[in-house]
């Protein structure tokens, strides 16, 4: 296997035409420079070199392309990714990317599903079949309406309901439904017995997203509805990780990638590779035969996508959609297999007047593939979706009372653990910010012995520093001041700093730094 | 005008299937359920209406299909915007997207962009001409090369100099370069007598994506380069918004959306009407004539949208790119106008042995067309980088010396200049924050008289609240805490707060706040 980065194009043109073309992507991707301004030793370590080129069989003026580039070049991030097989070749006619190798040790620098195909059959406790899910739709019903169907196809024994991505309104409609949802859910998974998982879809401006991430949290809800296209493949990864959510991404505002041949980049790139490494544990995309135009091969190349060996990058399920029907469920267990989901909304919605049976009817109809035997039911391992903590918020308190320089709920911590800067006689109270407090900085209390003193340092970061207890002295940039209570200091950045308690008093203050912030640094 | 939301499609087909393909479209972008699922009032409230279908003159199977939508469908977000107008369709072959317009009572709810054409000349200083921008390329060579041509581009007059897109590696090496770079771009445009612009590209994962904007901000860099459809749109111009930056956009992964005809969408409608209600101040597109396939007319369609009235929203600047040369300029001027700015990377870095004298030239060049004497040169208003301060430097200050609940170089403020809300005997001290230091958060002091008491509200933000001269009580969600000196307290997001002062004792308190932060509402 190549230790090199390789990106397979499929090019079209005549035959003198193709290695320029290679050459012309080769520089338009890596360094966009003309070739005079291309030194040695950029052409070795930057631009991506031309491995083969061939006609493809039977394709008239068809030729695929392999470039390979330095490991170097990902910049070990998943956006880098995009625009070195796809940034500006994006915007070239006769050109589309068909292939992305990545050697072993580049994988591990992508997340790749946080659960992936085992971690949700855990979450649902069944074993080796498809998967039923439905989505909550038409937009314009009413909540009641939307937890009813919910609850009915629960109690049907299906197994992921998610929110229809036209289901789009404020932050009090979200929260409502989501409530209403989750408990309907949570009864119709109680009365059937199986676990039956809600992902409601979360679309809202960039400055509320954790809003809506951390309500879905508190309601227990296990998994989520993302549209990567819209939102960014990786902020959508970053969000579902950092809540811990199961992430179904929708395909809304993808298709100009793949829809037509001489360009863009194949189907199992975007739907298999691309939403894999980006953490997506379910793919939702259009079948073939359904309202689109995706066809059988292509969609089985997703799924295969999704599946294949890549280091240690969890498989991901794929989800046929789009219009599929009761009677595609066959044909679906048929090219998709047991790690699938299949996806059936509106024919679900008015196949019989009652979801319920419908759900029933849909389910054994998977089971005429994939008996009902293979289930492994794990009863004991049931949980109720409301049952799930989101995570220890003891810690976090709305007032912290202070007595004797010590508050109720936080501990005195030692100053550094581990350091080699020298420091001596120092007691730190983190006040506000490891506590899941919502804010962009942290408040410390800090305490120095007589004749204590902290560490010479210097950041990037900025230090506000009150004067609590006693008093001491700050020396920055070697001038010292001496500082009582109340008196507040700004160390601005890269300014080599230290604070002293004096020879007979204990020295207090309060330190507030940005919550995101560099390691300090010697001096010098 | 109307005051529906009005999406045109051209649709390819026989006339016979025009009026249903219309339809298929108007429920799959709104409600995507099968028509017998569809009551009279989801019709009425939430399926497009088909408004007009026309055939194209003189294009054979051709028609434009006017639908509208209901405002309530926009649900006032920039998501939902992309979900509603090209969601799934973008999935469908023989539709594309030309054209959306957007009622004026629901444009407000998109902030465009930040600065837009007038806000980034006052930034620069210039008055009506095209501005010069080029690139830092390319990816491999050292800092002390791009900062030699980034001085070399300012001594020669250029007005911006954005990183190359390929310019991506760790967080060391981007402070690296931008950290040279701004002190080089800064020491040429003292030499110049004219501000130079640096836009550093910033792509990072989600999770360090603040580190990056903080670290440019720390800089005093006031622009960014970032590609949105690779880190998302709306994270795009959130992230920007959020650390107040101009904003220049890089098509990279764009050209899937509008290269084919027969499906995607029109080229003024991603580079033009979306990225500019995407708040972007500069969009990058390749020109007619370059490396790229953009048609002449492609490009002056952008530049038109880019351009064209639109509510409160801000015109944003067209920038042509993408392999032009020195011989361009001139059809550029004629084809753009003053309101422009002409991206030229590798033809100016090999147009002569020095890039101070390529850029005189090119400069010169865009001179041609529209003289030098039409600058407003404005040098008394000409400040460095370096000395633009986000405040008044002389109050920023190392220590502020605390007296009798005064500080040295602050002064006593009203608590608030206009509310709604009522609030009585309150003092503020800014004491961190308004004076250009480089921090997430400010540090306010407010002093409550006897019997006064602070607006009733509550917001997004948070506050922490550290007790100090006397006591006083807060009130979160209507239950009241009484809080002495040391007492600290977190309010969390939308809690209803209020913060009072007893009958005989002046209550003192620091505050600190996350510096970009939402207004307060009004409690219920």
């Amino acid at each position: 296997m190549s230790d090199r980065i390789l990106v397979t194009y499929r090019l079209r043109g005549g035959e003198k035409e193709i290695q320029p073309l290679a050459r012309k992507i080769a520089i338009e991707q890596s360094v966009e420079t003309p070739e005079s301004v291309i030194t040695p030793e950029i052409e070795q370590r930057c631009v991506g070199q031309i491995e083969s080129v061939n006609a493809v069989p039977g394709i008239v003026e068809n030729y695929d392309a392999v470039l390979s580039y330095s490991p170097e070049m990902l910049s070990r991030q998943f956006n880098q990714l995009l625009n070195l097989c796809f940034g500006n070749v994006s915007m070239y006619q006769n050109v589309r990317l068909i292939d992305v190798t990545l050697p072993k040790q580049l994988l591990d620098n992508f997340d790749g599903p946080l659960f992936g195909v085992d971690g949700l059959r855990k979450q649902l406790g069944i074993g080796k079949r498809p998967l039923l899910a439905t989505a909550l739709k038409p937009r314009g019903q009413s909540d009641e309406y939307f937890a009813d169907l919910a609850y009915q196809f629960a109690c049907g024994g299906g197994d992921i309901i998610k929110d229809d991505q036209n289901l789009i309104g404020d932050f009090e409609s979200f929260k409502s439904r989501v409530n209403r949802c989750t408990q309907a859910i949570d009864k119709g998974s109680q009365k059937s017995g199986r676990q039956c998982l809600y992902f409601p879809f979360i679309s809202a401006p960039f400055e509320h997203m954790d809003k809506y991430f951390e309500y879905v949290k508190s309601c227990g809800v296990r998994g989520v509805l993302l549209s990567p296209l819209i939102i960014g493949l990786d902020t959508a990864r970053g969000l579902a990780r950092k809540y811990g959510l199961m992430y179904m991404a929708h395909p809304a505002f993808t298709g100009s990638f793949c829809i037509e041949n001489s360009h863009g980049m194949n189907y199992e790139i975007l739907y298999g590779l691309l939403f894999r490494l980006a953490g997506v544990d379910i793919s939702v995309f259009p079948n073939q035969g359904g309202r689109f135009w995706f066809k059988e091969d292509d969609c089985k190349n997703i799924s295969k996508a999704l599946a294949k060996p890549m280091g240690d990058i969890s498989p991901a399920f794929p989800c046929p959609a789009g219009g599929m029907q009761y009677h595609d469920l066959y044909t679906m267990c048929s090219w998709f297999g047991q790690d699938a989901v299949f996806l059936l909304g509106g024919s679900l919605l008015e196949y019989s007047g009652s979801v319920t049976e419908s759900t029933r009817a849909f389910r054994e109809k998977i089971n005429e593939y994939f008996p009902e035997r293979r289930f492994t039911s794990e009863e004991n391992e049931f949980k109720s979706a409301c049952e799930i903590s989101s995570g220890d918020s003891a810690s976090l308190r709305q007032v912290l009372r202070f007595e004797d320089y010590q508050w109720q709920g936080r501990k005195s911590e030692v100053y550094k653990t581990t350091s080699e800067l020298p420091f001596q006689g120092i007691r730190r109270v983190e006040l506000i910010g490891k506590s899941g407090e919502k804010c962009s900085f942290d408040l410390r209390y800090f305490e120095i012995d007589k004749n204590g003193y902290s560490s010479l340092e210097k950041h990037e970061h900025t230090h506000v520093i009150i004067g609590v207890r006693g008093s001491g002295e700050v020396i920055i940039n070697n001038i010292t001041h001496p500082i009582h209570a109340n008196d507040i200091v700004y160390i601005k950045p890269m300014a080599e700093h230290q604070l002293k308690a004096g020879n007979d008093e204990v020295f207090g203050f309060y330190c507030i730094v940005d919550r995101f912030r560099d390691k300090a640094q010697a001096p010098h």
